[in-house]
């Protein structure tokens, strides 16, 4: 299954260690004009080697468009695209060919498919999400000309976590630094964090803040498709996810109803707007018009590059320490997968609300 | 998008004070012995005002099996079924008419279609979960015959909140109380907390935790059918749902790899089993054998017994305070909507993991 | 696979001896004026026993809707609907259950599913067509409001057929005759030659011809979705359909490009038309706003009122004389089927263009 | 949509002058052995310039497989493809940027997405063809592994066409001719009179008919995705195609039951079989088990060399000789595309019949 959306729809191929990573775009609106050196940046914010705090693969993960796109306009046809691996070293994984990761995906895929590709984690790589960064700033081109804008943060790695929300924090600031998050100081403690994680061998988790502004009222398709089902969705396909929440989440589970209900007012230009925002922009599944803000749970990576203690493909006990170049933290590197997702599934949700009404 | 699943599917219909609930389950294998003693048992865990706790709406919540069945056992064709509403009080809403309830659908439905049936809520009316409950009722009497097995309760309400993970519960004591907790204490302490905010007009949110045992190694869908991600789009789209977690979750995300990795061993049988179950079951998306179990948050109900302010249709202020029937605590009826979600889920992909191998 | 369409999608469920024939309309569009009347005599058109050529079976096929509609509109929330089977007569079927009809699908079904309702052909029965019905009934309510009408008619019965295109013929005579063809001297011929088929318990075949008038130029979705391909699939999933051509179909085959190529003038109101229309209405699988028309072959009925030859469930050769009520030839009562799959067909392809421009 | 399929599915773009055709297989069963050079010749079979009777167009055609195969077997991840565009002459195009090619979808794609790559057709040439017939050499290869066999031929050219059905001919004399007719006087003629056809800039249409043998019994998914209207939905989305009919046809409308009906007998081995096959071995939707036969009208290619009126892109009357390299006939070229869409369809089925049996 690897086809993501409705109407706007990604399918995507490739592994880590093959010809490399892309996909087609079906679905797409034509007429909309593409933006090359902003397709490319988003896929430099997602490439490797971008910082000391990545992994040191060297990819310049060029992409080339081979369809869809015509005198700088989409067409409408299916948008097809490739991204070549270019830093492939194999050899680094021989050491994997017989031997399962602890809480990697090495095991499960062979028991599902039989047979796998172990460099590089194959299909279950993480490189796999460039073809959804691509998706994403489609996306995003088609979204910013009707004022809506995606964008995420790291908000905790490890232990060290933003005590505010979303409305805290300055989104211009993400860019500034490594770890992609807008506290400068907090900031400052993660890349240390990391650091440090990385030095022994290690790994550690986080948890991104995604943000959508100015979404209109009535994207979401109740009851199955409702907007944030597709978002948790979205998000749950990433590599490490492992939880989604959107408005107050898991700690409003903890409180009562008259002090999370957001009253609805009049907002002055003859609509109506809501007091608060507990409930992150959707009522029973449907964008009300308000800020859309969510939180995505990182497990630290798999890949340690310490000793571990584990199986080999007979089922015997081995003890592996594996080599390659891994992402000893890769929240800051998953911030462009998460707005990326979120995008694609707005684009998604608002080409379909064109159907609804007669 | 009333449809859901990919090879088993069900496509569910209805509204909360229209002529009923109902469905459609296709693709469920043919020659399955259908239960209906046990069909029926799970709506009546769902139905309302199976307690004191609950709302006191009288359905009997008879379930009609239209199609599909033949001298006992599914034909392999669609199943057609339909509850019939009952105890419609529909004037208890005629002051819902011109009026949006703060954090309830009416005004996000308004805003999508132009109209709405205000009686109950229409269609955002959890109501709709019974279509859920027969799609997993009969999942579940197929996934039992393969010896997997799928319960939920409740784990959090409120502030109350179980202490231990599910490995420390005996879920055959889940039913023993109106709470559906399987901790006795703390299931009286929530049925307490629940008569108080009922008391006062007020709700309260709460944790629900499920739990997929016997699950072989292999199912899910990598990268967009990720089982993990299959299941938290199933959970999210359940009303009231505001987060989804598995394995480790968010708390995993506070942590390091050489702590969280599951380290492989032999299981004595010839295969291969884990130390511990930090991944919640799944890794890659695809599911390793071991317990596969996750947390749902839900949100305080947004109908109030209570005045609140909001505005009316025109957009001016104006205050509400519903009448009808609700509960205070949606918590212990959604159990049951939670176990037919995952089955549904868990049965979804057994059946398409059948296509992968040559 | 009980679902059709891709934005309005119909499932469907029910038997020909079960409770009855239903379905699920999803996706169809919110604020629509319902026409029960409309939609009752849409299935009139269905129904047995309207003439003395059509199976005897009484059925009034009454038509219940249980959601979706609210004060004589649509709400864009799912339409459930329930048509009750009233006049079984299992017994009539006792002796198919351990025998094939030949060229019926009792033994394809076994093969399949591994069992069957053997009753009046269970799932596999014409009686499944109802459902088409309905969803082609609400779909024909939404066209005409834009001007789009859709027709059917018998344009041939065994060896008797009509000699002109569809131009030729005024669509306000098809009813005006049992066999549903707007010749009258013509449908006198079929009507005479169907009752000479019945008397012999013999079946025979026919050609129905679809038109689709006032349809926008721009519906339809290359490469595989194109309108040709979706209207072609639609009517070959009809009971006893072999063929279907739209323009000049396989006589076209037998020309060349210098007299089939429909050349382009202007309409005299600031647009294009075409001088001929041997495409058919549709270019490149998209409708270019010419009349939209084909042809769809239906098979004879394969259930004989006179013995023959066939193998019983054991494969032990056996003869069969068929009883229960059946149609000698289906093509009157399929004229509104295949309108309602054209219909169907048509207002999804309508609703996807709308996501087609930015 | 740009994808086919329900389990084994193709997704593909490109257009015939941008720079290339690719595509995405995925769903494909893990564990097949890819053989490179039978992948190559099916697309040589497709390829321009092959003989005297295609166009002059000059490409290798080479497809590069970008993933989902390792160390020679599919691995049951997504198969990306890419066959690189090399001989485009863009310029012979420059007079079509402004004017409509009569019968031809430029028209028809400007109505629907406001503009277009006008060279060689942009996404409406049938060079797109190559991803299907990439997606039907993989089934192919898998099919065969199960002794399932498709393959189809030229049986009609204009007006010259076979007189007997498929059983009457050597399926190994197809490829003995540049026509792939297996009739070698027919295919001289055939040849004879494509060569005529080009020589005074004019086009031809024709028929051709699919052969499926060794499909088991029990393939298809009534209602909505019975086997026939699967390959009758596969052959109408192939450029230029009018017409699908299966078994007797439009031949078969014209005749009765008594005659038609398929009588079944046991088969000598336990099992059963029929002593004619006029249901072109689908009956109900489903497979019986017999030899699947069926036929595809091709109209006359839309281009034309010689002059033709038409209006340009502002509605103006005007005239267009076209240049570039056209094919006179597309039969030959479409023998294996139409092989490739049914063996597609097959091997969908065959993986979805895996789920209908618990």
């Amino acid at each position: 299954m690897n086809t993501f959306g409705n109407i706007f729809r990604l399918t995507s191929f490739g592994e880590s260690h093959g010809a490399g990573i892309g996909g087609v775009l079906d679905g797409f609106p034509a007429g909309v004009e593409v933006d090359l050196d902003f397709l490319q940046n988003e896929l430099d914010r997602r490439r490797p080697g971008q910082s000391h705090l990545t992994t040191a693969r060297k990819e310049a993960d060029r992409v080339e468009l081979l369809s869809g796109v015509f005198e700088g306009r989409t067409t409408g046809t299916p948008i097809g695209f490739l991204v070549r691996n270019e830093n492939q070293h194999s050899a680094d994984y021989d050491n994997l060919r017989d031997v399962f990761r602890p809480s990697h995906a090495d095991y499960t895929y062979i028991q599902k498919y039989g047979l796998r590709d172990h460099r590089g984690g194959g299909r279950s790589s993480a490189r796999e999400t460039i073809a959804r960064v691509v998706a994403g700033a489609f996306a995003k081109m088609a979204l910013r000309t009707r004022g809506i804008s995606v964008y995420a943060y790291t908000s905790q790695v490890g232990p060290v976590a933003l005590d505010a929300d979303y409305t805290h924090y300055d989104p211009a600031l993400i860019e500034s630094n490594a770890v992609r998050c807008p506290d400068a100081a907090k900031a400052d403690e993660m890349a240390r964090l990391i650091a440090g994680v990385k030095e022994r061998g290690d790994t550690v988790g986080g948890v991104i803040t995604g943000v959508v502004t100015g979404c209109p009222a009535g994207l979401g398709d109740p009851v199955f498709g409702k907007l944030h089902a597709r978002l948790g969705a979205a998000m749950l396909s990433i590599n490490a996810v492992k939880g989604f929440e959107y408005g107050e989440g898991f700690a409003g589970a903890a409180g009562y109803g008259s002090e999370q209900n957001d009253r609805f007012c009049p907002d002055g230009k003859g609509g109506v707007t809501t007091l608060t925002n507990h409930s992150g922009g959707i009522q029973g599944g449907i964008s009300n018009g308000q800020d859309i803000y969510f939180r995505v749970a990182f497990k630290p990576v798999a890949t340690l590059l310490m000793e571990q203690q584990t199986v080999d493909t007979a089922g015997r006990p081995t003890s592996l320490t594996a080599r390659g170049r891994h992402d000893a933290c890769v929240l800051p590197r998953a911030v462009p997968v998460v707005e990326a997702m979120a995008a694609t599934v707005i684009l998604d949700a608002l080409l379909q609300d064109r159907c609804v009404r007669w």
